[in-house]
């Protein structure tokens, strides 16, 4: 099951193994929190866009019966997210498919989709030599292959009206994304800011928008301290990566 | 000094002694927060729009030297607030005028701030029948003879270039906020929420802007928790109280 230089490693929070590579792309504490403050529907359509290698489609798998789609672009990805559906037995529920976010109504209709969650690359430019566009790190994480505006506007045309998009950020993005949410016409309702330690400065945004809501009512939600002084977890996050 | 139902209350953090009233108005928690959040020039002019009784630009005035003038429309209120400009004995650097926002600009010049703070009504709608236009709390906390884009607009007037502006206000108009800040070319900068709890939504919001920054490096400050589990203010919150 696994190629060279994968291993496996388990949220036992939700019980799911993901086949991780160090040299491709490592799911990260941004996809536990992104799945965890996801408001996924009981059931219907998800529909996890830069899937990378599907941990956060696969960690929402145990909070709905939804069918869940992953869309990835790198090849190698996509393919550690499809063995990984395999090893958790999930291929009832999960598909994964290697494909540009851009020919995403390839595989599914618009309008057709409850909800959309996304990882995606959060940095707006390459730094000047520093990254290969072919790297896969740089592809998972700078807007190489697709942007923020892009990533938006297909999420609109995949959702119902009132359907749901949970996105993951950084929190000097924001501005742009509470304008291009709205620009698409998905509306920012809920947002909660991470915080590496209390006295730090939030380096996480969630944030939720729903597809043709109000703009009234935006809620903040309690802050997500993630480390003590001493640098262990704290509560909140040490539960949403061990169970207790 | 005082006249019928006021009394003084101290803000021991900066040895300021406030005239208030609780059938007119009393400064509140969000005058302390912002003038604590306030990164408030040493020299210059720092306008206080909304001034209420005061309590912001007097607790203002122990950070910095400059010039501070605030602006209030009750009578009572700015009445309070000169003579605990006279109770502090601030009278040589702190002014307060009985003014409409709107003419603000009858005694500030255009472009001569190099900050404006604001503690502004808050609310958007009056509640049916609940409220009376003429009652001095009413008048305080709703939009009533002002709103958010009258007061931005005010202030990017009143501002220099790169002149800073303070507003505390709801999560729930933060949308708003950030649009009108930047219909006026306020680029927000800086921003913290103030959480009543660590477990709760938050429901203060401190935002500064720069006139005619730009749109980039957005910010979000560690977060402020007020309370702990048994109600008692947390340390940081205690010191901008009591100064320790």
């Amino acid at each position: 099951m696994l190629k060279t230089g994968e291993r496996i490693d388990q949220l036992y929070a939700s019980d799911i193994q993901i086949i991780q590579s160090k040299d491709v792309f490592s799911f990260s504490l941004d996809a536990v929190l992104l799945a965890d403050f996801a408001r996924v529907p009981r059931r219907g359509r998800v529909v996890d866009l830069c899937a990378g290698n599907g941990a956060v489609g696969l960690f929402v798998s145990k909070k709905t019966e939804a069918e869940i789609i992953g869309i990835e672009l790198q090849e190698k990805l996509a393919d550690m997210a499809q063995r990984s559906v395999q090893l958790n037995h999930l291929e009832h529920q999960v598909v994964m498919h290697n494909l540009d976010v851009a020919e995403t109504f390839s595989v599914v209709p618009h309008d057709s989709a409850d909800m959309v969650v996304c990882n995606p690359p959060y940095f707006k430019h390459l730094p000047a030599n520093k990254t290969n566009p072919n790297d896969y790190l740089a592809v998972a994480r700078h807007e190489i292959h697709t942007n923020l505006a892009d990533i938006l506007t297909i999420s609109a045309g995949l959702l119902k009206m009132n359907g749901k998009l949970a996105m993951v950020h950084r929190p000097d993005r924001f501005l742009d994304i509470l304008d291009e949410m709205r620009r698409v016409n998905v509306m920012p309702k809920r947002c909660r800011f991470v915080y590496p330690k209390k006295d730090r400065e939030a380096n996480i945004l969630l944030i939720e928008g729903i597809k043709h809501g109000k703009q009234d009512g935006f809620k903040v939600l309690p802050p997500l301290v993630v480390y003590d002084e001493d640098n262990q977890y704290l509560p909140e996050v040490r539960k949403m990566l061990y169970g207790s």
